[in-house]
């Protein structure tokens, strides 16, 4: 029987993780983006306080980021990244907390990106200052989350507004117009010109 | 058949993996302790700045030192492990290839001490102030590691030295006399006096 011949199918669809990992507590949200549409796929926080243990810590991290990455699949990680702190303790402590999520990614070979604080408040509410309350009011918003699903914690909407803001990062539409001109199309297309 | 009764044999001997995790080199050593005396099991450097990509090189540690531990199977984990640094941007990248190798040590359950490079080099040569030169000619001279074995970096021997004040600090005499006198003893415990 020769098989019927198909019209094919394009997809066009991405799943980002995006989470803060910190010492205490670290957020996470995941999106999935179809037709360039981001929809909240989960939302979450994993409190780390209730651990004693440094390492316990740390090893919650890793399990937690591993977990996500094999039930949602993700095609991207976005991690919301302060490049300054307070002083070298608490840095080497968000450097650990941070390396231990990072490893889990590179196990499974997902790429990594990076967002400092103020860049995603900016990509989100236009304002580099924005309060945790104004960013997690805007993703409600936009990505239409129920109040019900709102969780109490603002840390968790610092996970999901790093996966938001490497949404609007990557999809932009300056990237489905590769030529800002005919002259710049011709330049990058040498061969086209006869 | 009936088993031949056989004199139980105790076996008194564990192995310490030590590291020294940077984000340009990462030293490791191998030590194997019989019967209270170390051996020098195995060394080398993990070299980063053949690198270009940060990440890279945060999968390669988690990479090497989890290939240390299924090779070799330590008991324990040492880590040198500086608390104070220049300044915070150098703090969060130490962090990060530290979290990264503590993350490997911890999917293996394998117990993690960390020592300050000043304990270390008080442990090893009585002088926390000592040369990386000085605490390399020590170990050399301990463990009887030939000539041709001193890898020419000496932050190889870092890696080793953690292992080694690891063994040093967890070794010691008064680990074997529990009670520090007879009154002590009877402190501890009451059940026996009658």
């Amino acid at each position: 029987m020769t098989p019927v011949a198909k019209k094919p199918t394009f997809i066009k669809e991405r799943i980002i993780l995006g989470i803060d990992p910190g010492t205490t507590i670290m957020g996470y949200g995941l999106i999935k983006v179809e037709n360039n549409q981001p929809h909240l796929l989960a939302i979450g926080v994993l409190e780390l306080n209730r651990y004693e243990d440094h390492y316990l810590r740390l090893l919650k991290i890793f399990n937690r980021t591993l977990s996500l990455i094999e039930e949602f699949l993700p095609d991207e990680l976005a991690i919301e990244a302060p490049f300054y702190g307070k002083n070298v303790q608490s840095m080497l402590k968000l450097g650990r907390a941070q390396g231990t999520a990072i490893a889990a990614a590179l196990t499974r070979d997902i790429p990594i990106f990076e967002y400092a604080p103020l860049r995603i408040k900016q990509a989100i509410t236009g304002n580099g200052r924005a309060s945790k309350e104004q960013v997690a009011d805007m993703l409600k918003r936009i990505l239409h989350i129920p109040e019900a699903n709102m969780l109490p914690q603002l840390d968790a909407t610092d996970g999901l507004a790093a996966a938001y803001c490497h949404f609007l990062q990557t999809n932009r539409p300056s990237l489905e117009k590769p030529y800002t001109s005919w002259k710049d199309y011709l330049t990058k297309n040498p061969s086209k010109v006869k």
